[in-house]
């Protein structure tokens, strides 16, 4: 009998508007997938030979979810002093000119998978480099580990140094291969992805376009209309369209697989149309932060649009989606609006599945899905211990670990039912 | 012979624009004063019997300054979804009337001031309660640790609960018997601290203008246009005034020893008065960010006004200084200016120790200035250790640590020569 029960206070989602949370709770997986969750001690009455692991008072959650994150900047998460195109060009192009040997994609996929899970994020939707290579890092070093990830290998033709660039046909034959080779493997999902319409001719998105066709159950990911500079040069870059969105648009990339990283800059015509074709937006709050791009209106939804949270690394400062969490409840405040703690949970793990099409699968523990789950220590540092004491309520907590945590207040990382990050015991993720 | 001598990479600033850096240096100090920083094997030669502490490649500087935050405000830090005058009602002001009682004071302020420790700040100017006994309560902490701090006992004596409220009188009779205690005591200074102009009556703010007169070497802190409904209250109660400012500047509370938390929304006539009278701006910008007052315009200056970096806890969300660098150099970036790393670290040093007139004493290693000075890790996490690795100048050194780092980059803390924190050993400060 493989059936496992995890005791601690217990929170999910059932949707954006309803959770369920046990004081004192029990997760119960058997296999990897999720049996059930409730009341502790109803169900170890009803499993009576389970193998029971005791968090104590500790929060067990879904995994989070980070949907814009480029693993290949890792190594350049914080630098210094841009804005968007010149960050592009002084340190992103740079760094990810190393990732046509595959060996640097191996090593630094198994560390920012190693971090993602320290950080309890469990499934996240990856850029990779132009290099089919480093795809094929990435997607190794998460088979290795089980864990459920998205990953596209850039598609970029112009706008770059030439040594990062590869061509429309190129490009099309490469994430082909690739989505051959990985999509629905295991736990892999493929995303085609075009950098931004800045970077790709018009060859290569009608390419980009034409992969989304051929697959109609992969992904899409790109940018759009982060920094006003970016948005000037995609307008002079294809005048006969009516604007950004429109590039995306005419390329046939839009549509609900499709998540588009920023959307800073957007009016209300736009978020229209990406309404009406069902496409996503990620939020990347750090990241809008960091490179001076402006303030996302998370709760501006003259229509409505799914929005996820993102970290963005190496544009974004942190892999921490409970700091992620922290300057989103900051825009959100400029912005007038605030960011509740409940729905700041609930949009860093079934809001962010949802918005990826996966909460069929993840996100939360109704019965048969993925049993990816972390426990969370409100005692994570010395002051996080002093202030959760005092919190009286399951949002006075929430709310604490949003503002005051990161990777110290994750104490454990389960994906598929095993233990893959112990903040106890642990250095490093076990592949 | 007492002389000690740490190794490792020395930093100090002489100026807002010239630093001195020892990649292999050396720092003497002798009886808690620095003797003189430069190259380390010139001074092992010149100081052949001197005790040495090695600290590798570690980063040995200031330590650093915080100019504006409230001890008392530990324990609402990370409080839900207020602005300004919301939140004070709501968390602050009952947060603050456990503060009667003078055991709350000490062990607060002894937790405090472990954790500014453990955050290698070394001096900062804090807000105790209305009641004197919070006050004797830090300063006593504070002189067991020998740490300079400033301190002082908020006067209101309107629109606060009535048990939190003092008269014009009581607050100027505590105040001065405060200051004859524990003025110049040591390494402790007093600051005459009405809270703001909405919560003093016109009566206890010439108090406080008299309590200036009659100890010209005292300090002086309050708040001042940190958010619109704040603003518009003032205006409302003082309508005979031109403004926010000009009620303190009628009660005659401008001036060099006084500094004014936010200041998000003065104009430019207010910062011409500002500079006119040498008065002081306290930059908080996890606090502007969390209430949503508004982004501070740091390199606006029509006027040349001295501002330094605070924290604000408990509307600042982190007492890391590096933490409150990094919000300041995303409130720069959406302002389109920029925090280089040099001026963030001048800052928060030599910078600070300036505007609080404490330069003569504190903020760099220039012969006899007190020795207190901290060791930074620029591989406090393993993400930290990936990045700080590829660094090639300080520059891009110091931005790393002032975007990823938080207490985990401070190694060690020094406080008049004295280790008070080695995070290496240490779980609290040694009084």
């Amino acid at each position: 009998m493989s059936i496992k029960i995890h005791t601690g206070q217990i929170l999910h989602f059932l949707s954006a508007v309803t959770h369920e949370y046990f004081p004192s709770g029990a997760l119960v997986t058997e296999d990897g997938k999720v049996v059930t969750c409730g009341d502790k001690e109803s169900l170890l009455a009803r499993y009576p030979q389970a193998d029971i692991t005791d968090h104590g008072e500790r929060l067990i959650m879904p995994g989070m979810i980070d949907s814009h994150v480029h693993y290949p900047q890792l190594d350049v998460i914080a630098s210094y002093g841009e804005q968007l195109l010149d960050w592009l060009n002084n340190y992103t192009f740079p760094a990810e000119n190393a990732f046509k040997d595959p060996e640097t994609g191996r090593s630094t996929a198994q560390f920012f998978l190693n971090e993602l899970l320290k950080n309890g994020t469990t499934t996240a939707m990856v850029y990779g480099t132009v290099h089919p290579q480093s795809v094929d890092a990435f997607f190794e070093q998460s088979s290795a580990l089980n864990t459920r990830m998205l990953c596209g290998k850039v598609m970029m033709d112009r706008n770059a140094p030439e040594y990062l660039c590869d061509t429309a046909e190129s490009s099309q034959t490469d994430s082909q291969a690739l989505i051959d080779r990985w999509h629905k493997k295991g736990r892999q999902l493929y995303v085609v992805t075009p950098r931004f319409a800045i970077t790709s001719t018009p060859e290569q998105l009608t390419a980009a376009g034409q992969l989304l066709k051929d697959n109609p159950d992969v992904y899409l990911q790109t940018h759009l209309a982060e920094n006003k500079a970016e948005i000037a040069f995609v307008e002079e870059l294809f005048p006969e369209r009516k604007g950004y969105l429109d590039v995306y648009a005419h390329y046939g990339l839009l549509g609900p697989r499709s998540t588009f990283g920023h959307c800073v800059h957007l009016d209300d015509q736009d978020l229209k149309i990406m309404s009406d074709t069902g496409s996503r937006i990620a939020f990347c709050p750090t990241s809008n932060l960091f490179l001076g791009s402006g303030l996302f209106r998370l709760h501006h939804q003259p229509s409505p649009v799914s929005v996820s949270i993102a970290s963005d690394v190496g544009g974004g400062t942190s892999l921490s989606m409970l700091q992620t969490l922290n300057e989103a409840y900051k825009i959100c405040q400029l912005n007038g609006t605030s960011l509740s703690p409940l729905e700041a949970f609930y949009r860093v793990t079934l809001g962010n599945a949802e918005s990826l099409l996966l909460d069929d699968r993840i996100g939360n523990f109704t019965p048969g899905k993925e049993a990816d789950f972390i426990v969370l220590n409100p005692a994570g540092t010395p002051l996080m211990e002093r202030r959760s004491g005092k919190c009286t309520s399951l949002e006075e907590l929430l709310f604490c670990l949003m503002i005051m945590g990161d990777d110290r207040a994750v104490a454990a990382t389960y994906v598929m039912g095993n233990c893959l990050w112990n903040a106890m015991t642990d250095n490093e993720a076990k592949p």
